[in-house]
C-alpha cells in the first residue's frame, strides 16, 4: 500500500489579524518552537526599526524598489499601510512551496484578502484579541504618534475585525504560548486532511 | 466585543478505521489524556471479554435486546460485524453534546458512513496503518480463530480501506502517542474553525 495521503503537500499559511493583537509575538514564538515552516520575509518601505535586521524580519527597500516589484508583478500581495508599503515576494514563497516547505506569510487583513483571492487554497488564520478593549489598550500602549494616528489605527483595527468571516480559522490571542499551539495543532490538522489543500502560485 | 465565536459548540467525532488498526489502544491511550471528551458507549450483543467491564467498555446486551433498540431508534447506528450486532445508542451521545460536551464515537468503517449520512456535520477521523503488511500482521497475531476467518478478517480490511475517501481527515497508527496527539490536534483545530460544525441529533 502506498500511504493513503500525500501528506507532504507543502501548505501556505496565511497569519493576518487586526493592528496590535500581537503578530509578531506570536511569530517570533512560532519561529523559536521547532516546526520546520519557511517564514517568509515581506519587502517594505517602512523605515527600519531599532532591533530589526534586513532580510530576517524584513527586506526593506526603497520607493523605487518596490515600485519595480509592483510593475514586475514580483509581489504575491501588496498593500499601502499607513503610508508604507509591504509586499510578499512571490518567487520566495513559490520556491519555499516547490521545496517541500510549508511557508507561513504574515500580512495584515487585506493583503490575506488579496493572497485568498489569488490562492484559493491557501490557510488564513486570523489572529483575534480577547476582546476589542484588550486591543485597543494595545494599540495604545504601543503607539508613539499623534491622537489623530492613535485613533485613525483603533478605527481600522475595528474594520478589520468584520474580515474574520473571510478566513479559515480564528485564534485569540490572549497568552501567545496558548496561541502558538493552537496555530500548531491547526497545521497538524490540516496535514491530516483527506482532501488536501493543493496551492497553485 | 464578543467572543468572534460560538467556540464551545460541542464536535460529535467518529473515530473509525480497519479491523486491527488499533483503534483500541488509541481510545485507551486519548482517555487517559486528559481533554474533556465524553467517550460514547456502544451496545454490543458479542460476548464480554475478559478485562472489559459493562457500561465501560460496551453495554453488553442480549440479542433480543439490542432488536428492541433498533425497533425503538434508540440507536445512532447499528451494525452486524462477525456475526455480532453493534450499536450506539442516540440518546446517550444527544444528552452529552447538549451538554456541551465533545463526545467521541468509536465505530467501524460501515458505522461511520451510516452516522456520516445521518449527521453530515460529524467530524470523521480515519485510523489508518503504517501500511497493510503491517495491518495484516497485526489481524495475524489478534486473531484466535480458524484460517477462514483470518482471511475474511484480511480481505474486510482491505475493503474497509477504500472507504477512506469519506472522511474528513486521516492519522496513520504507526506510535499510538503520535495518532494520539494528531488525533488532540485535529480537535482544537475544529474548535478554531470560523465555521463552526453544527451538529444536530
Amino acid at each position: 500500500m502506498q500511504r493513503p495521503l500525500p501528506r507532504t503537500r507543502s501548505l501556505l499559511i496565511v497569519l493576518s489579524g487586526p493592528s496590535g493583537v500581537g503578530k509578531d509575538a506570536v511569530l517570533a514564538r512560532m519561529k523559536g518552537s521547532g516546526r520546520p515552516l519557511h517564514f517568509a520575509v515581506t519587502a517594505t518601505t517602512r523605515p527600519q526599526r531599532k532591533g530589526e535586521s534586513d532580510g530576517v524580519d524584513y527586506h526593506f527597500v526603497t520607493r523605487e524598489r518596490f515600485e519595480e516589484m509592483v510593475k514586475g508583478r514580483d509581489l504575491l500581495e501588496w498593500a499601502e499601510v499607513y503610508g508604507n508599503f509591504y509586499g510578499v515576494p512571490r518567487r520566495q514563497v513559490k520556491e519555499a512551496l516547490e521545496q517541500g516547505h510549508d511557508v507561513l506569510v504574515k500580512v495584515d487583513v487585506q493583503g490575506a484578502a488579496t493572497i485568498k483571492r489569488a490562492v484559493s487554497q491557501a490557510l488564513l488564520i486570523f489572529l483575534a484579541p480577547p476582546s476589542m478593549a484588550v486591543l485597543e489598550e494595545r494599540i495604545r500602549q504601543r503607539n508613539t504618534e499623534s491622537v489623530i494616528e492613535l485613533e485613525r489605527r483603533i478605527a481600522t483595527a475595528h474594520e478589520e475585525m468584520k474580515q474574520l468571516g473571510t478566513f479559515d480559522y480564528v485564534v485569540v490571542n490572549a497568552r501567545v504560548a496558548r496561541a502558538v499551539a493552537e496555530i500548531d495543532a491547526i497545521i497538524t490538522a490540516e496535514k491530516c486532511r483527506v482532501s488536501p489543500r493543493v496551492v497553485a502560485l
